[in-house]
């Protein structure tokens, strides 16, 4: 039986330093966070972001674990070189193999505290469930968007991340600092209890499936025209009926929702997605029954 | 007599982008901002810094207006060039010489919407008194700080920085800029009711006069060791008590605020200030009597 680790990343994005502080405080004070007797490894995703005070240098460190990317290792692209150390390190067969990692995240929109789960991997969902059991989170399932993949996550065999907001970029705030131990130590808690085969194993799972992203309006030279109404900023998790507003226009437009369905918008105003041409998300809420296989992956995957 | 102009700033920092957003639409939709006849130039403080999406490059634009930096021209520095070519282009000797500067920040503070003046230059102070009358903002009056100096506005005749708050860097939020767009018309129609010598100039202003700045707690080899306490967090403008909740440190320690006067905590928690070793400042709220020389520095400048 291999070793049970659990690896704990915090700036995967170099300007989310709540994780960061969070991590370096723990370093100085051992007993600080309660790990019940799991053994981790706490990292810092992206040190050179950090020190530049950027998201990142050359690429999103969190979309660069593509298997093409992590293969190339004659580059200079510094999330890439990141990318190929971090699995030397720390994937599942790497030096110090990990079965599970957690990636702790800031936003600056205002989604409270939630999970992230990418495509449905049985692990992934048994260890989000038990989560959401214990703190009531909710999850965002991301899937389905070709454009967005190679997260650091997927490069585990359970992974998932943790997303805490409102908070700005490069800014540290008590209540994110206190929200993000709370979640780091009652996943371990989870984790020890899968461990030991003493866990409660929730029927049902409440997620929050990403149907699709909508970009802001643009001009004819495809410069961004207007922003998100006052209407729907802070309003993550709020369903949309037909006619809400979602942007104002620079000439004065309002452009509304007009969706036959009520989807539920999140990651609303997030800065660093701008870049991403994306404004917000738009989920579909669903509860699912909880498979006998999630939970018997986890299981095995621990064991 | 020489005709009256205007320089508007907004992205001084590369990271506040609601005004550089703001001026963008204005070059779309001229009738956007109502200028009440004043003619104005519109700039993008530091372009290069915006197209990073950092604060600056090299240097804080916004404490690069020293008289050996601007005379420096032989540079590499990104912001000392810029320094200079502003001072060329706009300075009151400049090719397009303007008398006042208005220069809009935003800030990760919850500040509000707010007017910082430097100094107790008469023109400066009659127009912010202007303002207040006008719109009610708070004055934050900096002064007696060596460690800050060089800042842009004070590089013109008159020169006063708009701060509107909280908002995250990087990101746009149409409230934010809404406060933007009208502190800027209000503005523009006070300088010209001052012009048409049909002005109302108060008996009072109320300011909140800098005075000191304290640091984050520290640990024994100085790194930041502490975070700005729930308590306070948010709670700009509102006075301190003796014992009230300043900091929390990562021992679980809590450091009280234990001075004797009631000071008033302003910029508390700002990203930027981080680097510049700023938690908060604190101030003392003032009334002070209009004075006569003020309002005449205001009119003779304009005219």
């Amino acid at each position: 039986m291999m070793q049970l680790q659990v690896l704990l990343v915090a700036g995967t994005h170099g300007n989310e330093i709540n994780g960061i502080w969070l991590f370096e405080e723990w370093k100085k004070s051992s007993f600080l966070i309660k790990t019940h007797g799991i053994k981790t490894f706490q990292i810092i995703g992206n040190p050179l972001a950090k020190k530049a005070g950027q998201r990142y240098i050359h690429d999103d460190l969190n979309r660069s674990f593509k298997e093409d990317y992590v293969l190339s290792i004659n580059s200079s692209n510094v999330e890439k070189i990141r990318a190929n150390e971090l699995l030397k390190l720390y994937g599942s067969s790497g030096q110090n193999p990990c079965q599970i990692a957690l990636d702790f995240h800031t936003t600056t929109a205002s989604m409270g505290s939630c999970l992230v789960v990418y495509g449905r991997r049985d692990a992934d969902l048994a260890l989000a469930a038990l989560i959401q059991n214990k703190l009531g989170l909710p999850i965002y399932l991301h899937e389905s968007d070709k454009k967005q993949t190679g997260f650091l996550v997927e490069s585990w065999p359970c992974g998932i991340v943790v997303e805490i907001g409102p908070v700005g970029q490069g800014l540290l705030n008590s209540e994110i600092i206190s929200r993000t131990k709370l979640i780091l130590e009652n996943a371990l808690e989870q984790i020890q209890q899968v461990k030991n085969l003493n866990y409660f194993f929730p029927e049902k799972l409440i997620i929050h499936r990403h149907i699709k992203s909508i970009d802001f309006p643009r001009d004819e030279e495809g410069h961004i025209d207007g922003y998100v109404h006052s209407q729907r900023q802070s309003r993550d998790w709020i369903p949309l009926k037909k006619n809400d507003e979602l942007f104002y226009k620079s000439n004065g437009e309002t452009i509304n929702y007009n969706e036959n369905e009520s989807y539920i918008p999140v990651f609303i105003n997030e800065a660093a997605y701008m870049e991403k041409n994306i404004a917000m998300s738009f989920t579909k809420r669903e509860l699912w029954d909880c498979k006998k296989q999630w939970k018997q992956s986890l299981v095995d995957l621990i064991h």
